[in-house]
């Protein structure tokens, strides 16, 4: 029996460029100590608070069928906290509440994609990206963001991959790089936008996680406002991943539109999820500072170590939970030096090539172990770098 | 700013049917005391048992990134039950947990289904059919289900339709008429499925709520495990409408790549609710009966009832938590009487048109409210249908 092309097709034909994380699962559940980099996944779980906030919630009565846009309070926290955050007037209007920031990266292409569009990527990229495009009908087209350029798409980069296309999903702070996009480089996304008629898809899922430099939206530049949708998530501010609980923020008529979207999609998110993040948000600051410190913190160690040796650069990592290293030096390609480091040492990081062509020969350490841990298998690691002939 | 013609398109230019819901729902938040006959939301919230294990699971730490296939317990506690209620092997492999049954309808219709292929479902159909066909770039076709056939779909009446289809969706026990297809029907449906290659994408989420009959999975026929997906959830039968958990059952090469297909549109299931949900089948029989029996009760009162006179015909109702109710002798179409009835006592059912050209004339009467209320309300009904000039 047949499958549609749309699926068959989703990871276009290569391989998914997990087999290292897989690898790492396996090694794992034999028994072997691996020390556990790859992926994007907090050390500390969800704060009992907000799991007590929804246990209130739900054994109050809030499980039945929630309202499909989202809870009123909950789209009103969002859009209060859009607002705060970067000053463009947002009303709960203006908010979807997505199962997940996932759902709404595909949600955002199906209603901006239909069969056949080009849909741009900035490649590095997070490695669904690709897929989910693919998942709409549309088209995935990488925009090279370059090392020479500090993994920021360029201006013209952007330009040169414009025909036909209809968006262009921009991510900072980034994963896999850690970099955030600067004042001027988000310019030039939005004047390519505005040139181009291209809507903007920004993934804001680390905009908590900064630590040089400012986190820009841009949804607040010129023009950008009617054209832009931000994907936000309760995962990585608050510790949140598997709650599944999401956002898309645009303009009212296309929300409008993806509300009628998710009736016919998933048909809403668990009222009780809903409670517990907007009692996650209203917490303010402070919880989200708690939940960001261990990556500042270990950014900080990791950046001590790699200063004090030439076998591996790095990207100056300015935001999100991530370093990437630069280990073109030994000669090895990102693959090679993780499925090596993997085997002799037993520490799991990603492949950069995992994340696009731009980001070969790096590998991705994400920062989820605790300190001394995480500084042990980076000392490990460069020693390793060192050795390889 | 373009949106894509598929979100544009996603109701088929009409109307969502749903005015009648929206104009009770404002009338409820005006002050206005409705009775709530509309939607299959229980008058129960989910067993607090059940929202405990919920919590002691998020509380011992699974709040991280679930496994994207659903949770080994769970996809064993539903291939159990299925293999149980069948006896058709059936193991984890064969399972995809998803955040909720109209998740998995969406996912099963972009498994099989590309942009312009045609794919069939049964009219009367639950609101929602037509639009999710669309979401996934495929064209709804209805399949009509007569009144004088008991609202089943016939083999003829299925075969004249199969021209570039590639899928069926089928809905036994029937949401809105809460008829239970018979065997015969299910073995025309087997065999037009078999001798026009179609798949078949069967909706069961109301199979415990059987009151006459005998429910039959189109999976147990000859010829077609391999060509059907089986829609679950936990909504109907165990009241966790809110929690958003379902689940496929298919061919294990088929999840497999639903799998992968979810990676890039949800990401999986909060592992929390996951394990209230296996909770909860592992639970049993009993709970499932206790969930059930307060429709079973109310049809038999409804029954009662309505053979008490002439004005309103029933549909015979031999499952889910709905009676589908003939108001044609009134002269008024399904849209006018409910909106009257509405309108002059505050009673709101849903317009037998809201569910598809072959239920005009009718209402759907959801029995979720306690049952005196439910008998006042059907007496009301009853008299203002005798009394429509």
């Amino acid at each position: 029996m047949k499958l549609s092309q749309r699926i068959l097709g989703l990871t276009g034909g290569t391989s998914d460029g997990w087999e290292l994380f897989n690898k790492a699962r396996r090694m794992i559940d034999d028994g072997v100590a691996v020390t556990e980099l790859t992926i994007g996944e907090h050390d500390i779980r969800t704060h009992q608070s907000i799991l007590d906030a929804m246990h209130r919630s739900a054994s109050a009565g809030h499980t039945g069928y929630a309202m499909i846009p989202g809870t009123n309070e909950l789209r009103d926290a969002v859009a209060a906290r859009v607002f705060e955050r970067t000053g463009v007037p947002t009303t709960r209007d203006n908010v979807l509440i997505t199962p997940g920031g996932q759902s709404g990266l595909f949600s955002a292409h199906s209603a901006l994609c239909d069969e056949g569009d080009v849909a741009l990527f900035c490649d590095p990229y997070y490695a669904t990206y690709p897929g989910t495009i693919r998942a709409v009908g549309a088209v995935p087209r990488a925009v090279p963001c370059r090392f020479e350029n500090s993994f920021e798409p360029s201006f013209p980069d952007i330009v040169a991959k414009t025909r036909d296309a209809k968006t262009l999903l921009v991510n900072s702070p980034n994963n896999p790089t850690g970099v955030v996009y600067s004042r001027e480089t988000m310019e030039g996304i939005a004047r390519a936008c505005c040139e181009h008629d291209l809507w903007c898809i920004s993934d804001e899922v680390y905009d908590t996680q900064v630590w040089d430099g400012t986190h820009i939206s841009p949804r607040t530049l010129d023009g950008m406002l009617d054209r832009t949708l931000v994907i936000g998530s309760m995962s990585k501010s608050h510790a949140m991943t598997g709650s599944r609980v999401g956002w898309v923020v645009g303009p009212e008529p296309v929300i409008k539109e993806m509300i009628n979207l998710a009736t016919h999609t998933n048909y809403g998110v668990p009222g009780y999820i809903q409670d517990a993040a907007a009692f996650a948000i209203e917490s303010g600051q402070p919880l989200e500072d708690e939940i960001g410190a261990p990556f500042k913190r270990r950014r900080s160690l990791g950046q001590a170590i790699i200063a004090q040796q030439n076998a591996v650069g790095l990207v100056p990592s300015s935001g999100a939970m991530y370093m990437l290293l630069d280990i073109r030096s030994t000669g090895l390609s990102g693959d090679e030096f993780a499925d090596r480091l993997l085997e002799t040492h037993h520490i799991a990081v990603m492949p950069g090539e995992s994340f696009g062509a731009c980001a070969a020969g790096h590998i991705r350490v994400a920062m989820t172990v605790e300190d001394s841990a995480f500084e042990t298998a980076l000392h490990t690691l460069v020693d390793f770098a060192k050795g390889v002939e």
